[in-house]
Protein backbone atom coordinates (compact mmCIF):
# COMPACT_ATOMS: atom_id res chain seq x y z
CA UNK A 1 0.00 0.00 0.00
CA UNK A 2 0.85 3.50 -0.47
CA UNK A 3 -0.08 6.94 -0.21
CA UNK A 4 -1.61 9.83 -1.70
CA UNK A 5 -2.59 13.03 -0.60
CA UNK A 6 -6.12 14.22 -1.85
CA UNK A 7 -7.25 17.77 -2.87
CA UNK A 8 -8.19 18.17 0.90
CA UNK A 9 -4.60 17.60 1.91
CA UNK A 10 -6.03 13.66 3.48
CA UNK A 11 -4.13 10.91 2.91
CA UNK A 12 -5.40 8.23 1.22
CA UNK A 13 -4.22 4.70 0.95
CA UNK A 14 -3.87 3.11 -2.89
CA UNK A 15 -2.30 -0.16 -4.08
CA UNK A 16 0.65 0.23 -5.83
CA UNK A 17 3.52 -1.98 -6.69
CA UNK A 18 6.66 -1.81 -4.87
CA UNK A 19 9.85 -1.79 -7.18
CA UNK A 20 12.44 -3.21 -4.71
CA UNK A 21 16.37 -3.06 -5.73
CA UNK A 22 19.42 -3.64 -3.60
CA UNK A 23 22.54 -1.75 -4.79
CA UNK A 24 26.10 -2.54 -3.55
CA UNK A 25 28.09 0.31 -4.26
CA UNK A 26 32.07 0.08 -5.64
CA UNK A 27 33.91 0.80 -2.72
CA UNK A 28 35.08 4.25 -1.88
CA UNK A 29 31.78 5.56 -4.13
CA UNK A 30 29.67 6.08 -1.46
CA UNK A 31 29.21 9.62 -1.57
CA UNK A 32 29.87 10.37 -5.12
CA UNK A 33 26.75 7.80 -5.46
CA UNK A 34 24.77 10.05 -3.06
CA UNK A 35 25.60 12.90 -5.07
CA UNK A 36 24.20 11.65 -8.33
CA UNK A 37 21.61 10.02 -6.69
CA UNK A 38 20.09 13.57 -5.50
CA UNK A 39 20.22 14.48 -9.05
CA UNK A 40 18.57 11.53 -10.64
CA UNK A 41 15.79 11.41 -8.18
CA UNK A 42 14.39 14.51 -9.90
CA UNK A 43 14.54 11.76 -13.29
CA UNK A 44 12.48 9.50 -11.58
CA UNK A 45 10.02 11.61 -9.41
CA UNK A 46 8.71 13.13 -13.49
CA UNK A 47 7.40 10.27 -14.57
CA UNK A 48 4.14 8.75 -15.18
CA UNK A 49 2.86 6.22 -12.75
CA UNK A 50 5.68 7.55 -9.98
CA UNK A 51 4.10 7.44 -6.62
CA UNK A 52 7.27 7.82 -3.95
CA UNK A 53 10.60 6.13 -3.72
CA UNK A 54 13.52 6.18 -0.60
CA UNK A 55 16.86 5.63 -1.03
CA UNK A 56 18.31 3.97 2.47
CA UNK A 57 21.41 2.84 3.64
CA UNK A 58 22.59 -0.48 5.02
CA UNK A 59 23.75 -0.33 8.94
CA UNK A 60 25.34 -3.53 8.85
CA UNK A 61 26.88 -3.17 5.21
CA UNK A 62 27.55 0.52 4.53
CA UNK A 63 28.49 -0.04 1.00
CA UNK A 64 25.10 -1.20 0.39
CA UNK A 65 21.90 0.36 -0.20
CA UNK A 66 17.68 -0.21 -1.01
CA UNK A 67 15.67 1.80 -3.43
CA UNK A 68 12.03 0.98 -3.11
CA UNK A 69 10.10 2.95 -5.26
CA UNK A 70 6.30 3.11 -5.59
CA UNK A 71 4.64 2.94 -9.30
CA UNK A 72 0.60 3.08 -9.74
CA UNK A 73 0.93 -0.09 -12.24
CA UNK A 74 3.83 -2.32 -12.82
CA UNK A 75 4.18 -1.55 -16.16
CA UNK A 76 4.61 2.38 -15.21
CA UNK A 77 7.95 0.83 -14.07
CA UNK A 78 8.77 -1.16 -16.73
CA UNK A 79 7.54 -0.11 -19.96
CA UNK A 80 7.35 3.33 -19.28
CA UNK A 81 10.38 4.05 -17.34
CA UNK A 82 12.66 1.60 -18.44
CA UNK A 83 11.48 2.59 -22.11
CA UNK A 84 12.02 6.07 -22.14
CA UNK A 85 14.68 8.77 -22.65
CA UNK A 86 14.63 9.78 -19.19
CA UNK A 87 15.79 6.36 -18.43
CA UNK A 88 19.02 6.54 -20.63
CA UNK A 89 20.26 9.33 -18.55
CA UNK A 90 19.19 7.70 -14.86
CA UNK A 91 21.40 4.98 -16.23
CA UNK A 92 23.95 7.24 -17.01
CA UNK A 93 24.34 8.98 -13.78
CA UNK A 94 23.91 5.73 -11.46
CA UNK A 95 24.16 2.48 -13.26
CA UNK A 96 28.73 2.53 -13.10
CA UNK A 97 28.34 3.19 -9.44
CA UNK A 98 27.33 -0.83 -8.63
CA UNK A 99 28.88 -3.95 -8.81
CA UNK A 100 27.73 -6.46 -9.21
CA UNK A 101 24.50 -4.90 -11.78
CA UNK A 102 21.28 -4.90 -8.99
CA UNK A 103 18.39 -7.66 -9.58
CA UNK A 104 15.56 -5.14 -9.36
CA UNK A 105 12.34 -7.58 -8.09
CA UNK A 106 8.79 -6.13 -7.60
CA UNK A 107 5.94 -6.96 -5.33
CA UNK A 108 2.51 -6.56 -4.56
CA UNK A 109 0.48 -6.39 -1.06
CA UNK A 110 -1.10 -9.57 -0.01
CA UNK A 111 -3.98 -7.56 1.36
CA UNK A 112 -5.18 -7.22 4.55
CA UNK A 113 -1.89 -9.56 6.05
CA UNK A 114 0.64 -7.00 5.19
CA UNK A 115 -0.66 -4.84 7.93
CA UNK B 1 11.51 7.87 6.76
CA UNK B 2 7.88 6.95 8.32
CA UNK B 3 4.86 8.52 9.46
CA UNK B 4 3.19 8.63 12.33
CA UNK B 5 -0.19 10.23 13.52
CA UNK B 6 -0.30 13.29 16.61
CA UNK B 7 -3.02 13.62 18.26
CA UNK B 8 -4.91 15.49 15.83
CA UNK B 9 -4.81 13.30 13.08
CA UNK B 10 -1.83 15.05 10.49
CA UNK B 11 0.43 12.73 9.64
CA UNK B 12 4.19 13.23 11.00
CA UNK B 13 7.47 12.32 8.87
CA UNK B 14 9.88 10.56 11.96
CA UNK B 15 13.23 9.44 11.40
CA UNK B 16 12.80 5.42 11.83
CA UNK B 17 15.15 2.84 10.99
CA UNK B 18 13.63 0.03 8.12
CA UNK B 19 14.59 -3.63 8.85
CA UNK B 20 14.33 -5.50 5.43
CA UNK B 21 14.24 -9.07 4.95
CA UNK B 22 13.91 -11.22 1.93
CA UNK B 23 11.94 -14.08 2.73
CA UNK B 24 11.50 -17.43 0.47
CA UNK B 25 8.89 -19.73 1.36
CA UNK B 26 9.71 -23.55 1.00
CA UNK B 27 7.20 -24.44 -2.36
CA UNK B 28 3.49 -24.78 -1.69
CA UNK B 29 3.31 -23.59 1.41
CA UNK B 30 2.47 -19.79 1.09
CA UNK B 31 -1.14 -19.59 1.50
CA UNK B 32 -0.12 -22.01 5.25
CA UNK B 33 2.68 -18.95 5.51
CA UNK B 34 0.00 -15.63 4.79
CA UNK B 35 -2.21 -17.69 7.22
CA UNK B 36 0.22 -17.53 9.71
CA UNK B 37 2.08 -14.06 9.27
CA UNK B 38 -1.99 -12.62 9.75
CA UNK B 39 -2.07 -14.06 13.33
CA UNK B 40 1.51 -13.11 13.83
CA UNK B 41 1.13 -9.08 12.78
CA UNK B 42 -0.41 -8.23 16.54
CA UNK B 43 2.56 -9.74 17.94
CA UNK B 44 4.97 -7.51 16.35
CA UNK B 45 3.01 -4.35 16.19
CA UNK B 46 2.49 -5.03 20.06
CA UNK B 47 6.27 -3.89 20.78
CA UNK B 48 7.90 -1.01 22.07
CA UNK B 49 9.26 1.15 19.51
CA UNK B 50 7.30 -1.04 16.67
CA UNK B 51 6.56 2.30 13.97
CA UNK B 52 4.44 -0.16 10.84
CA UNK B 53 5.12 -2.97 8.97
CA UNK B 54 4.18 -4.38 5.78
CA UNK B 55 4.28 -8.04 4.12
CA UNK B 56 4.44 -7.96 0.20
CA UNK B 57 4.56 -10.60 -2.22
CA UNK B 58 7.00 -11.07 -5.42
CA UNK B 59 5.57 -10.78 -8.36
CA UNK B 60 8.42 -12.65 -10.75
CA UNK B 61 8.62 -14.96 -8.11
CA UNK B 62 5.81 -15.61 -6.25
CA UNK B 63 7.70 -18.16 -3.49
CA UNK B 64 9.34 -14.75 -2.19
CA UNK B 65 7.97 -11.98 -0.14
CA UNK B 66 9.91 -9.16 1.38
CA UNK B 67 9.02 -7.88 5.08
CA UNK B 68 9.38 -3.90 5.91
CA UNK B 69 9.39 -3.28 9.29
CA UNK B 70 10.07 0.25 10.50
CA UNK B 71 11.67 0.69 14.03
CA UNK B 72 11.81 3.80 15.88
CA UNK B 73 15.61 2.63 17.36
CA UNK B 74 18.07 -0.46 15.77
CA UNK B 75 17.86 -1.30 19.39
CA UNK B 76 13.75 -1.82 19.39
CA UNK B 77 14.87 -4.97 17.04
CA UNK B 78 17.49 -6.28 18.21
CA UNK B 79 17.13 -6.10 21.58
CA UNK B 80 13.69 -5.39 22.56
CA UNK B 81 11.87 -7.72 20.30
CA UNK B 82 14.73 -9.99 19.52
CA UNK B 83 14.91 -10.48 23.25
CA UNK B 84 11.57 -10.64 23.96
CA UNK B 85 9.14 -13.72 24.84
CA UNK B 86 7.02 -12.63 22.21
CA UNK B 87 9.84 -13.28 19.62
CA UNK B 88 9.74 -16.92 20.52
CA UNK B 89 6.33 -17.51 19.51
CA UNK B 90 6.94 -15.17 16.37
CA UNK B 91 9.74 -17.47 15.89
CA UNK B 92 7.29 -20.96 16.26
CA UNK B 93 4.65 -19.50 13.82
CA UNK B 94 6.84 -18.13 10.97
CA UNK B 95 10.58 -19.65 10.63
CA UNK B 96 9.63 -22.97 10.16
CA UNK B 97 8.40 -21.56 6.60
CA UNK B 98 11.26 -20.43 4.92
CA UNK B 99 14.18 -22.12 3.11
CA UNK B 100 16.62 -20.81 3.34
CA UNK B 101 16.84 -18.87 6.90
CA UNK B 102 16.25 -15.59 5.76
CA UNK B 103 18.92 -12.63 6.01
CA UNK B 104 17.89 -9.10 8.05
CA UNK B 105 19.50 -5.64 7.45
CA UNK B 106 18.49 -2.83 8.50
CA UNK B 107 18.59 0.51 6.71
CA UNK B 108 18.59 4.15 7.61
CA UNK B 109 17.84 7.03 5.76
CA UNK B 110 20.49 9.34 4.19
CA UNK B 111 18.25 12.22 4.64
CA UNK B 112 17.48 14.53 1.80
CA UNK B 113 18.92 12.50 -0.49
CA UNK B 114 16.44 9.70 -0.57
CA UNK B 115 13.43 11.72 -1.46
Amino acid sequence: MGELRDACGRVRSIQVILELALLDVKPGLESDFEAAFARASSIISSMEGYVSHELQRCIENPGRYVLLVRWKRLSDHTEGFRGSKEYQEWKRLLHHFYDPVPTVEHFESIGSVGR
